[in-house]
């Protein structure tokens, strides 16, 4: 069996790492990505030297492009004819327009966490629902902080049990390098319960949970601690962290090893090397496990740029049936990322 | 009876705000302050026309005052003879040395949160143990987290019972004008559980509690998220309003009313004129309030520079036996103040 | 004769300190301000319990008011057929539209610089062309920034003779209380020159300026490096430090005194009891003033939310001829508002 | 002739950049790096699989990176008895003891900005005064904003002649990750004249040099403006642009195609898959020259990590004199790390 053909619209800060990432697949190509317009991303691109083809969609300006010699495959109906799944990354709003040419041409999609969830079939998390996902034809992720969120969670419930949740997003307000939003010297309120809280509600049916997000003038990654409550009694801290331990998309950190926070996490994925100083797993603080009753309360970090991106690709996983269950689909993703290599 | 004599040691953040909320008390009298070295607080004194009369601690060049045309009354021992109680809000662990001075002379003192719990008789709270204060020589005060935090779960504790609290606090770094701390663009995590819980549960042994703490990068308030247990069974939103409603140093705001966060409450106490721009009261979002099985969830802000003055006001009021009850107490201290009126 | 009776059309950040210094000119009186919804500053007069009568401008929904027992005192052509000036302090582009209102009444106006020069017969600052401003029905005041730069700049061309500046404005990017706009962990470029060079130029023909604006995420104050050319020869670093010291609107700090930057400015405006933590003065680093060649080169702090107060109000005396000339017409605002008291 | 063989001794921010700069060149050979602790830096060099061996500076506890099954190659002493020249980025005091070691084992070594200028017999520039460089043993680097203002003005210098600077630096005051200094909300003052005015007129005496630097709470990049003034008369923006756009480590950017800040051109970077989204060149904003008079005025961006690599490099080159100049010098370090290629 040939590869599975992937194409990316929307070249933005998640597009960019859904390129990267699908191209680390073996069983997978990346076909090329689409967008509208030179931007930073497209520049760097050029810059690069065009590793991936370009697509212009519609409403793009190509003389911009051949102005700054910036080569254009083709338009994004010549893409979405070339792809068998389609990785819509595209601002809010704009995939479900999108929707209507990947029906047309029978392909099938994946959205990100800014679409509507009634642009898909199935609102989609690699670990907590992948069987859902299999061979269907529209997937949305759940967004970072809830993708994050569900990794820890499920990976308690999976092993302990759960059954309620109380989580406070400590969120970060815009990525690096953003200007066209951002928060100084203050906090700001959402009101209660946070998205996400619902959203887990979605993926995970049988969990109780609600939330308080609270936005705060940072970029490097998101932190959300969250209470859970033992189905069947009491988990230990050593419970808790012996479940953490074995999963390849959770990184165990310490303060007293340096790791102080969510910038410490930043700097350290720079210093792996990592490109974009991006990083796939959570973090989740040791030294922020605390038991209270029947409840495990901790810490963990959400590194919003690059976090949905193995959970995506689980998704194109499941949707195209290349792998049965969530085990083997998620170990094969991890395998091409090479996450949980540092484990071993 | 005669009015109850008081004096600050240390003019700085706290100090300047127990000197002013003590000027309010129509049955205390200020003294004067005393400090160590012509900090920019006291050039403001001076340049306020001395409204308090200053007094230096050993240690202190009286040549630096002189030069600057500060007039000083006396040393710190001038001070002490001349108060019933002094306030110490000197940095921490000056005040542990300052109590063999107050000892000696047969002064009472209350001390604020920087400072060991050894130094104190008893860690003291207006709403929640005012009763242990009484008569008492040595008063520690909670810190500026802890005060606001008691004052919401005792005001639910008291009417429906609580026997469970899990806490998120979200801590603004330093405070305007600081230049001696700060964090720029990072969130960074202390060791679970918070001391705050931890007092939390000194203060009222009958509630277990844990918490995280996660410093932000802002000046203009705390944000603390708590999860609080019924013990009697489920507490609805509208109970818990209720009961904060009525409280006359919690304030219920709203994010649709214009109170998007802690620089919402900041920029509010400003435009009220309320000198410093300070508030007393801490904030409670009535659309942050959740239900959650029999827990609710809600979050606070706590504006860090002068929450705890009501609290050490009471504090005097208590070791002087001058109130008999938490009731009479913080109601006294309330009346001067100001607080609540705008309720009425 | 009677006192001057003044209006303020929009009561935001600047139409609230407008209101408070009109009120402070014993030759002025405040007949009221309008604006058009319950904002947080509308809500925060009423709690102060109305010191300013409150008109509505037109679209304002006077239910929301009634509501929340706001009283409100007639509409806005109520308030503009009771005054002799009306100060507009609306959004920009509003104080425009209002222009109609105001010359059908014959009333004259002074707008901020959020409108568009061509609003105005006179584009204004209080010392450097209070002269133009004479008699003159509709005056526009210099932005907070240019108004802070030309006071210092006019101070040393009265003295010594300026005929070329360079400035780098550091840009504080939201006042406190902020949430419409904000920047986080980032530094943004303006297209160069900065307007504020291109106004100084405007109010000062005689002077050569040009300038480079740089936005940052702060939110107590712009501080501004200035590069002024002596048309004579050298400025001494004492020269300039002798003209400073007599300026009633400009206060000379040093780092070692403990003003370490302008939050240390905000901070001591609040320790000094001054509503909202206000200052009028701009702040001037005596450790910044450096010579190079012809050059003599400083830094100011800027309170972008009250330093634009003293030139309106100034602005006020001159359309009404109130005082003949800038020495006496700003002596009279510095009286009233207690400026240059603390040089005594 | 063989590699010259090189050491980094203090593997933080800056020992990081010099040790993968260092292994870039085709001529040199990098033989280890030295340490003291095992760091976030140290660990992901561990997790990377040990692409540079490690040796331990005195005072390192070698059980601590046993426990970690780090491998360690040996000592201080056994490294610098390997290498031609020792890059030294200890931290701040630690180059001048380390510099006895040198010493003794005959070996030269080139010093961070953060030593002492006594430290080293040349403060060096490798455009400015490479030929100073030749042969010498010990050379200092200038700090990161100096290495790249003097790039940009040594660029003008050379082709129109300057005689006069000012220049305001705006600084980041921390590094990403960095949580033992910070800001908050805060500009900070130092006094004037900047050290990096000073040092330019160190580096190139016929300059007259003078300036004022504020700290801002941001991370990445440094920004400042430049006015020079043209020794010969008038230089215009585009002879300016023109000798700019010919520098290899000049990088021109535009407003308009979306370089609004600082924070822009550290995710063009990460965006490039430049390692640790890093950039050697300075920022140069084309929107930003103007000119005033004899003068032109400039504004750039230093990428505070990453600037000085390439000029430490050239040291190297200079100290060793495998290159006879400058222009021969600097071109072959750039052609190894890959600079001006972007704009062939």
């Amino acid at each position: 069996m040939g590869k599975v053909k992937i194409g990316v619209a929307g070249y933005g800060v998640i597009g960019q790492r859904l390129a990267d990432g699908v191209a680390l697949q073996k069983d997978m190509e990346l076909v090329g990505i689409a967008d509208l317009a030179p931007t930073l991303s497209i520049r760097a691109l050029k810059e690069k030297g065009m590793p991936y083809d370009l697509y212009l969609v519609d409403g793009a300006d190509k003389s911009k492009f051949d102005k700054l010699h910036i080569p254009v495959k083709g338009n994004f109906q010549d893409l979405i004819g070339k792809v068998d799944v389609m990785l819509d990354s595209s601002p809010g709003g704009v995939g479900g327009k999108n929707k209507e040419l990947y029906k047309k041409a029978g392909v099938k999609a994946i959205f990100q966490g800014g679409e509507k969830n009634s642009v898909a079939d199935v609102f989609f998390h690699g670990y907590a629902n992948y069987d859902k996902g299999i061979g269907v034809d529209y997937l949305k992720l759940t967004s970072c902080n809830t993708t994050g969120l569900i990794r820890s969670v499920d990976c308690l419930d999976r092993r302990y049990g759960i059954d309620r949740v109380a989580i406070t997003i400590i969120r970060r307000v815009a990525d690096p390098g953003d200007y066209h939003r951002g928060l100084t010297n203050a906090l700001q309120m959402d009101k209660a319960p946070s998205h996400q809280a619902v959203d887990l509600m979605t993926i995970m049916p049988h969990i109780d949970a609600t939330g308080i997000l609270v936005h705060t003038p940072v970029t490097h990654g998101h932190v959300i601690t969250v209470l859970a409550h033992g189905k069947n009694g009491k988990i230990t801290k050593q419970q808790a962290l012996e479940a953490f331990a074995e999963h390849d998309r959770i990184r165990i950190v310490r303060i007293d090893d340096g790791f102080l926070g969510n910038a410490s996490l930043f700097r350290y994925a720079r210093d792996l090397g990592n490109p974009r100083g991006d990083m796939y797993e959570i973090g989740l603080w040791e030294d922020s496990i605390v038991e209270s009753g029947d409840n495990i309360m901790y810490a963990i970090n959400i590194p919003q740029e690059s976090v949905t991106i193995p959970e995506t690709i689980d998704a194109i996983r499941a949707c195209r049936s290349m792998q049965p269950d969530s085990k083997s689909g998620t170990a094969q993703t991890n395998k091409f990322l090479g996450l949980g290599l540092w484990k071993k």
